[in-house]
């Protein structure tokens, strides 16, 4: 069961945004949700008392982005053996709430692993809970240390490409502290050169469809104090030509065993209109973004995404009117071409920031090593 | 005085975009304006009877487009003139209800020029009305006549740039019957292809923020029968990357003397992801758009629009909330940046497309020869 309870007030705002995190009142555990679908007009928090309501919390996007679903469903499998429910069960329901984030049924089964070892070994249910509870703890403490590394990595990279500091960062989409257990990653960067004094503004790509540019970067940009304005997708282009662009960062998807890039539809265009004003082009993600399994950017499956979130315009405030639950804005039975991602060659990257180091130039031999390397730190 | 009616049903659907036209009903003259704030939800028309319901319409962009407006700022002191209300007064009036809009202005003074000419020569008020009314409708008519030519030279053009026939065609903005006393420049060439059995597949770019091409290109599209596909102005990267684009058409809201183009915001990132992927970018424009003043693409100054343009959506059936009447999206005291148009240099122009020709490749020496054929054309 999920209770809501708005923020309000300026002296209750806290400094990092809550994008989630587990409680434990008289009552029982619960996990506290801000609920991303009401920013950025309302910052209203969801409780969650059960592995139910986080599933229905994960299905209406209120808890969104891949690192913070795993994260999420880690907590949810402690949740339900905290409170005593069949913790397989809850597990199944949470893995399956979204089927295509791979991250939110890895973060699940890293739990349910530990719950299991430890019932394994005699564990009372108690224990083995406390084991499953220990699990999420690790991996939101993982992703947040991951966090802090591509922060530290991008910072290194972008005082070495641009020594005179004073950066005007390009973003595109959301890559903050609402998609992470830390600071996020193409805008965790941005945010610590915010915080050395060195941001002179952060360009905020709308993103269209879904706005999550316009509602959520900028978001977490006021919410951090930055000097941050915001532009259509197609505003950039103007950006670049009048030179007011020093450097793109974006966040990743899925990295292709080459280095090709699948990121939020529009970071392709960015990247050729960086190339053609010779403005690098910075990619940060986790390690576990690349997949060898996918050998080059042919062979990135692109999500086609249903037609209406271009034909009908959605806003938490706007009254539910078309077939996808938002306002016509072109002619009924109109077709909609709507990619979810779009894929950068890795030619057109300047580096991939990852929270082991830095590749660049971005070449399938460089991510193999590092990869390799991060495996090596996680197996000692 | 204006009023409305709705047009319905299938049977009473005209061929051709009703966009304006002058009618003499037993009561009057009336020049009736189909309402583009309606579209595409509705195809209402406003029959005005005098100026200042045509200043009305003309200031709440019922009626909007650089070509259209001129047309109809001429049948309004036509208007005046055959109603017998000062034409004088009328003229000031709608010059001035868009006081940026160039073409409004010349087509207002074209009309009041021919009635005072008469009045010079000796005619009465009926005669010189007349008058006024014959240089409306010559003015419509030669731009019905530059479309038409625009179309036909565009379409040899394509011909002549793609062998093969079957054209998927990217476009942006909306540059069609809406905007013009034909069908259009860009669109028009598209228009001419569909009808030749050419076009494959139009492209249509929603163009945020005001959403033109989803709102009117769409509506133009589907009332034509052509093949479209609406997309976000992110995903046309996507397209080009998978070899789905045969040629870019847009329009021009000023040429300068050196062949830069100054058009609707998100076209130089067309240009220049059609450079990277060696696909045409034409120019359809007609020759009273290259401006002799404007040495050059910097010279250009570009309007900036207010930022609720894109800090709040707005549609045709949105209610009214935020500062700019629509929804907000992004955090409040979110600055934008929001530029009307973007400027595309000669160099990544393949061809600019006009009335009386195709300049190609685009340089100053060529556009000025064709502006002074033009020229003599005109005195001849």
């Amino acid at each position: 069961m999920a209770d809501q309870h708005a923020q309000s007030g300026e002296d209750k705002r806290p400094t990092g945004i809550p994008v989630l995190r587990w409680e434990e009142p008289p009552e029982g555990p619960v996990l506290v949700l801000l609920d991303q679908t009401r920013l950025p007009a309302e910052e209203v928090e969801l409780v969650c008392t059960d592995a139910p309501a986080l599933v229905e919390a994960i299905r209406s996007l209120a808890v969104r982005g891949a690192p913070v679903l795993g994260i999420a469903g880690a907590y949810g499998v402690a949740l339900a053996a905290v409170r005593g429910f069949d913790v397989d069960d809850a597990a199944a329901a949470l893995a399956g709430a979204r089927p295509t984030a791979v991250n939110l049924a890895v973060g699940v089964r890293r739990a349910q692993a530990a719950y299991r070892a430890a019932l394994a070994r005699g564990d009372d249910a108690e224990r083995a809970a406390g084991a499953a509870l220990a699990a999420a703890r690790q991996l939101h403490r993982e992703d947040a240390e991951a966090s802090a590394r591509m922060a530290e990595h991008g910072l290194a990279l972008l005082e070495e490409l641009l020594p005179g500091g004073g950066y005007r960062i390009l973003t595109h989409c959301n890559t903050g502290a609402l998609v992470s257990g830390g600071e996020g990653t193409a805008f965790g960067v941005a945010l610590a050169a915010h915080r050395r004094g060195e941001l002179r503004r952060l360009w905020v790509d709308e993103t269209r469809p879904l706005l999550q540019g316009a509602r959520l970067t900028a978001y977490e940009a006021a919410r951090n104090d930055m000097a941050y304005t915001l532009l259509t997708d197609n505003a950039a282009g103007s950006l670049f030509a009048a030179g007011e662009v020093d450097a793109v960062l974006v966040g990743a998807d899925r990295i292709a065993a080459d280095g090709s890039v699948a990121n939020k539809v529009g970071s392709y265009p960015l990247a050729v209109l960086a190339r053609y004003h010779h403005v690098p082009f910075i990619v940060v993600a986790p390690v576990t973004t690349v997949d060898a399994d996918t050998p080059d950017g042919a062979s990135i499956e692109v999500e086609q995404r249903p037609g209406f979130e271009v034909t009908e315009i959605t806003a938490p405030q706007v009254p539910v009117a078309g077939a996808g639950g938002g306002i016509p804005v072109a002619p009924l039975g109109t077709q909609a071409y709507n990619p979810a991602f779009d894929v950068t060659p890795p030619e057109l990257v300047t580096a991939i920031v990852t929270e082991e180091g830095v590749v660049s130039p971005v070449t399938g031999e460089a991510l193999a090593e590092l990869c390799a390397r991060s495996r090596q730190v996680t197996i000692s």
